[in-house]
């Protein structure tokens, strides 16, 4: 059996999610692309950081917005390998993102498909197109090893 | 008739977004107290700041984690002159605040009372006490004072 390769944007972020394992951080890792091109990339890391906004979609994000000097990410992608949380499903909205494309999904913590499914109000000001499951195992498995090894 | 006065805290996030007003961003202000001592403030500053996340509470809550070494705010108030968005609802979970008091309340854009309801899902791992309309009317006046001049 081949199978289907995975995107190159989704590749990235999962090599942040292992960054971030690295650093004791829960592997989640994220990349904005625009026009094809990565503009920022971000992983989870609150607790070296000291900061309990930094997962990996308000760090790429953030660096997305720094780069282009624009607070709004029109046109851009977000490649994250998990489902965004409230936290991070409303700056997707924020900034605007155009396509979101998540791997894993996560009922205990999401807020697309489960929860606060934020963008399914009308006070969400933007809705981007979601794609999920692109890298499910990959990111799962990164994940249950990370917690596997803590227990 | 005596008006009862402002607790110090409120009047703390007011003058953080009347703050923001005068840098032209849309006035929202937020205070973090622990012990009854100012830990972390904050205002609106997306624009400028080219930051889709600079909201009153995610300033105001990275300034606390910061200056307390943790990114866990256990123990901690948050103020903030608007009720709080979706982005910034699912922060202050991750943050742990312990209580949440905030002045107007916004039917448009808010996700505590209305909308994603950020706190009332099984997926939010920490609720605070929520206490609202305090500083409503000097909260308000500031925002559409601010929305009639850019007309």
């Amino acid at each position: 059996m081949t199978r289907w390769p995975l995107p190159a944007t989704m590749t990235l972020a999962l090599e942040q999610a292992r960054e971030a394992a690295e650093s004791g951080e829960v592997p989640i890792g994220a990349v904005v692309v625009k026009d094809g091109r990565v503009v920022g990339r971000g992983r989870n890391g609150p607790r070296e950081r000291h900061d309990p906004t930094s997962h990996a979609e308000i760090e790429a994000i953030r660096a997305a917005a720094r780069f282009l000097g624009n607070e709004r990410l029109e046109g851009c992608e977000l490649w994250v390998t998990l489902e965004p949380c409230a936290m991070c499903a409303g700056a997707i909205a924020h900034a605007r993102i155009a396509r979101l494309y998540y791997a894993a999904s996560d009922p205990k913590g999401g807020a697309v498909e489960h929860g606060a499914r934020v963008f399914d109000h009308p006070q969400c000001l933007h809705r981007p197109e979601v794609y999920a499951g692109i890298g499910e195992a990959e990111a799962a498995d990164l994940l249950r090893g990370f917690f596997r090894q803590r227990r």
